[in-house]
C-alpha cells in the first residue's frame, strides 16, 4: 500500500501537475482534510471550498479510458466536525423563503466509542441530536475535458462536489478519462450526511481514505457520465441543472450501460428498468445537482442466466 | 367493514356527486381497475386513463381540515398485469431520446405461488424478467379547490396520480380538505413499479384495497401538500414540474409538518433534517412531477424525549 | 355585430352551459370585468382570480377544428385600474428573495386624454410613473380536453391566462377545438402590461372587447398549442413549466405550423427559423409559464416567392 | 487607436497571460476568426469552439471593480458565413425529437452590396433565404473567479458564449472584475442571428471589432451579472440553467442596478418594473442559457425628473 502525504491542495478540478504517480491495481492510503480546509489537528492548511488531495496520475490512462477507484476503507480521524443550521434557500418554496434567516454553523462532537455524532448546543427544543456515523466521500473527480478548470464548489461529467450518500466504502466508481493520466482528485469528508446535502454542508470533518485504483481501457466505447457499483447495486450519476436534466443523464448512462457492457438491446435495457429502477439525491446545493440512477444487479442476472 | 362496489368510475379529480358516503373511523374495502379500466375478469369496464373509484364523501370534512386514510391491504385480483417497453422520451437526454423508439405493451403473469410477476416473451438477449410482487397505490386524491377538475394522468397539491412506490400497504396517507366531504378517491393498482414510473407504466393491474377513513379538524393550519408515516418514517409529496420545484414542495412541508405539529422551532426543524433527510422519486411522466421527502421518525422522538 | 352583455362570469375554463351561440364570421362586442370581478362602474360583479366572460359556443366547431378570434377593437372603459408593487418571489435569486417584503396594492389613474396610465401616489423617489395605454388581453382560451376544468389563474394547450403584451388590437388568434362548440372565453383586460406580469398584476381595469369569430375545420390537423398572427409575425404560443418547456412547446409548433400549412420540410421550417426566430414571454407567475416563439411572415414570404 | 492582431485563440475564459495591456479610455480595433477558427481569408488559425482573442488585460482593474466596454463598430470582413439547418434537440418537445435528423452545415454568401445574407443551395420548397446583415458579437467575457477556466462553450456570471443578438454596434456592456486586469475575451462574430441561436449557430464568419475600453472603481459594489446599456434600455443578462434560473438573475440584477446605481427603494424599483421590463433570450443552446431583462431608460428618467 502507498502512502501519500499531500503537500498542496486544489480548489479546482483541472489539470494540475501530478502530485503521485500510481499504477493500476495499486492501493493508495491518503489524507483529506475538511470543507474548510481544516486537518486532523484542527489546523486550517488550506482554502476554502472543499480543498482536494492529489491529483493522482494513473500510468497509462488515456483519453476514452475508464479509471476505477474502489473506495475500501473511510475513516474519520478527529473528535469533531461542522455542518449548517439551515436549508438552502432554493430548496424551499419561494413564498417560504422569504422568511428563511441566513444558515449558521453547528459543530458536532465526534463519538467513536458510540459510533454517533451529537449536536453540541442543540436549539430548543430539541434535547439532543445524534446520528449514526457513516462515512462518506463528498468529492471525487477527474480533470475535465477542453481545458476546463471548475471550482470545488460543483460538479460535472468529470465528478467533482457530488455529495452522494452512497460514496462509502465498499463503492466502486468508474470516471471517464478526459486526459492524459485522468488526474484524479478526491476530498471533502463527511462523517455523515443527508441526501441533496440540504444545508449546504455534510457533517464535515477530516479522514482517511484507502482506495484502490483501477484502469479499463476503452471497453469499447467513452462513458459519458460517472457509474458505480456496489454488491447490490449498479449506480449512473447524473450532475447537471436542473434536476431534470440530472434525472435524464443519470437514466441515460443507466440504459448506455446495459447496452454496451452487458450486450442488452434498446429494448431489453429498457424493460429490465422498467419496473425496478430508483433514483437518490446527491448535491442540490451547488450550480449542478446531482442525480443518481440505480438498479439491483440481481435482476441483470437473473434475465441474462441460463 | 363497509364494501364499497363500484359502478361508476372518473377520469377527473372534480367534485363529482358522492358515490359513498363514509363516516371517520369507518373502514372501507373496495375494487379498482387497472389503469386502462379492465377490471379483475379481464373486462373493460371503464376508460383510460387511470379510471377512479370514488369519491368518497367524508362525513364532517370541511375545508381546511385533514383527510387520513390508512392502506390497510392492497390485494391484486388477477392473473396478469401488463406494463410498457421504452422509456419516456423527456427522460433520456435530448441526443439519446431522438433514436427513441415508440413504447410497445409488455405482458405480465401474476404468479401468486411465487409471489412474483413474470415477463411473457421477454425481448432478447433476455431469459426471463421476474420482480417481487408488492402491490402499490398509483392514484389517491381529493377534489381540488377553486372548482377545479383535473385529469387522472396529471397529480397537485390535491394527490392524483403520483406512482410514488411507498403507497403500500401499511402507509397512512393525509391529504388536504378542499370541499364538503374531501371527495377521496383512487385507482390505479401496480402489482410493482420503479421509482419514476419511467416508462409511463407500472405493472398494471386490478386490484382490491381496505382501508381506514380518519379526519383530522383544522390542527391548527391546512396543510399545502400530502403527508405520509408509516412505522418508520414521515413522508412528504411535492406534485410540481420541473422535478426541482417539486424538490422544493416537498421540502418545505417536511419543515411545516415539524414546526407545526411537533411544535419545533424552524431552526430546530432545518437542523434535524440537515444530515438525515432522504428523497424519492415517484411520478416523473405526467405534466406535474412528483418528488417524496423522508425523516427518520426515531431521530425525532429522539430529539424530543426527556 | 352581436352584442353580449354577461350576467354569469366563470373562474375555471370547462365545459360551462353556452352563454352566447355565435356562428363563424359574427362579429361580438362584450364587456370584461377586471381580474378581481370589478366592472366599469367599480362595482365588484365577480369574484378572484380572473373572472371569465363566455362561453361562446361557437356554431359547427368540432373537437379536432381550429377556433379562429380576431382582436377587432379593446377598449377601456373606466379611469382607473390598479396593479401590485413587488416581483413574485419565485421570479428573484433565492438568496434575494429572502429579503423581498408582501406585495401591496398599487392604484392607477387611467388618463385618457394624454393616452397614458398615472400612479398614484409613487414611492419616494419616485415623483411620477407614467406609461402609454396599450389595451392587452390577458385572458383567452377554450374548455380543455379530457372534461377538465382549470382555474382561470393559469395556463395550458387550452389557452388561458396567458398574460401576454401582443395579445392587443389587431391580433388573430387560433385554438384548438377540444369539445363541441369549442367553448370560447376571455376576460383579464389590462391597460398596458410587462412582459412576464413580473408582479403578478398588469395594469388591471375593466374593459370592452370587440372580435370575430372564424372556425377553421380540421386542416389537416389538429394544432397543439395556440397560434396567433398580425400584419408582421406569426406567433406560438407554450403554456407550461418550466420556461424550458414552454420554449419547447412554442419552438415546436412553429415547426408544425411552417410544414403543416406551409407545406415546408423539416430542414426547409428549421433554415428559415434558423437565423430569425424570437421569443417573449407571458405569464411567468402561474402555475404554468407562457413563451411566445415569433417569426417574421416576410422571410416565409420571400423564400416562397417565384 | 490602437490596433491588436491576435497571434493566439483561447477555447476558455481563464486566467490566460495577457495579450494585450490597455488603458481605461483607450479604443482598440482587433480581428475575430469565426466559431470554428477561420479569419477572413478562410484559413483556420485556430480551433472549435468559438476561438477567443484577448486577453485584453486593463491597467487598474481589480475584482469587485466594473468593465464597460463599448462596441463602437462590428464590421464583416469576408464574403461567406455558415449555419446549421436543424434545432438542437433540447430545444424542441421529447416526442417530436425522436425524429429530428442530425444537423449539417449550410452555406451563405455575404451580399455586402445589398446588405444581406444568402443562403446558398436552400432545401426545397424554398426559392431562396436572405436575411439583411446585423453583426453581431456572440462571446464576451472576463476571466472568471475561484481560478476556473471555462470551456468558450458556454457562459456564466463572467459573461462568456451569450450569443445575445443585442451585442451589436452601439451597446455598452459592463462586466464584473474578478483578477487583477479583468482579463477581456471576444469571439464568435455574426453576421444576423436569431434569439436563442436555436440551430446551435448564428450566422458565423470572421469580422473586424472596434471598442473603448472604461473602467469603474468599486461603485459602490460588485456587479453580479453582466449589466448593458444602449440609448433607449438598460439590459442585465442572466447566464445560467434552466431558462427559469437566467430569467432570475436577469431580474434580480436589473433590481440591484436600480437601487444600488439610481438610488431607488426596493418598492420604486419594482414599481418602474412591474408594467415595463421585457425579455430577450440569448444562447438556448449551451450547459447555461441566456435570459436578458430590458427596462426602457425614459421611464426611469421621467419618473427621476423633477
Amino acid at each position: 500500500m502507498k502512502s501519500f502525504i499531500p503537500t498542496i491542495y486544489y480548489n479546482t478540478f483541472g489539470s494540475h501537475p501530478a502530485a503521485c504517480k500510481v499504477k493500476p491495481g495499486e492501493v493508495i492510503h491518503t489524507y483529506l482534510v475538511d470543507a474548510h480546509g481544516f486537518d486532523k489537528d484542527g489546523k486550517q492548511v488550506s482554502q476554502s471550498p472543499n480543498p482536494q488531495v492529489g491529483p493522482f496520475y494513473v500510468e497509462g490512462a488515456e483519453p476514452g479510458d475508464r479509471l476505477v477507484v474502489k473506495l475500501l476503507n473511510i475513516t474519520l480521524n478527529r473528535r469533531d466536525g461542522w455542518s449548517y443550521d439551515m436549508l438552502r434557500p432554493h430548496l424551499v418554496e419561494a413564498a417560504f423563503c422569504q422568511h428563511l434567516p441566513e444558515r449558521t454553523q453547528n459543530f458536532w462532537e465526534i463519538d467513536f466509542e458510540h459510533n454517533k455524532v451529537i449536536l453540541k448546543n442543540p436549539p430548543k427544543p430539541l434535547k439532543r441530536v445524534e446520528v449514526p456515523i457513516r462515512p462518506v466521500l463528498g468529492c471525487l473527480g477527474v480533470a475535465p475535458e477542453r481545458g476546463e478548470a471548475i471550482t470545488t464548489y460543483t460538479c460535472g461529467n468529470f465528478g467533482g462536489n457530488m455529495d452522494y450518500y452512497g460514496m462509502v466504502e465498499g463503492m466502486t466508481i468508474y470516471l471517464p478519462v478526459f486526459v492524459p493520466g485522468g488526474l484524479l482528485f478526491m476530498g471533502d469528508g463527511h462523517a455523515v450526511q443527508s441526501q441533496g446535502e440540504v444545508t449546504g454542508a455534510g457533517l464535515e470533518t477530516s479522514c482517511e481514505v484507502t482506495f484502490e485504483v483501477g484502469l479499463v481501457k476503452n471497453n469499447p466505447v467513452h462513458i459519458r457520465w460517472l457509474r458505480g457499483e456496489d454488491k447490490t447495486y449498479l449506480y449512473t450519476i447524473g450532475n447537471a441543472r436542473p434536476l431534470d436534466l440530472a434525472v435524464q443523464c443519470a437514466t441515460t448512462e443507466m440504459v448506455r450501460w446495459l447496452m454496451e457492457d452487458y450486450g442488452l438491446s434498446l429494448e431489453a435495457a429498457n424493460v429490465l428498468m422498467s419496473q425496478s429502477v430508483e433514483y437518490e439525491m446527491g448535491n442540490l446545493v451547488s450550480s449542478n445537482f446531482t442525480a443518481v440512477c440505480k438498479l439491483s444487479k440481481s435482476i441483470i442476472r437473473d434475465a441474462l442466466a441460463d
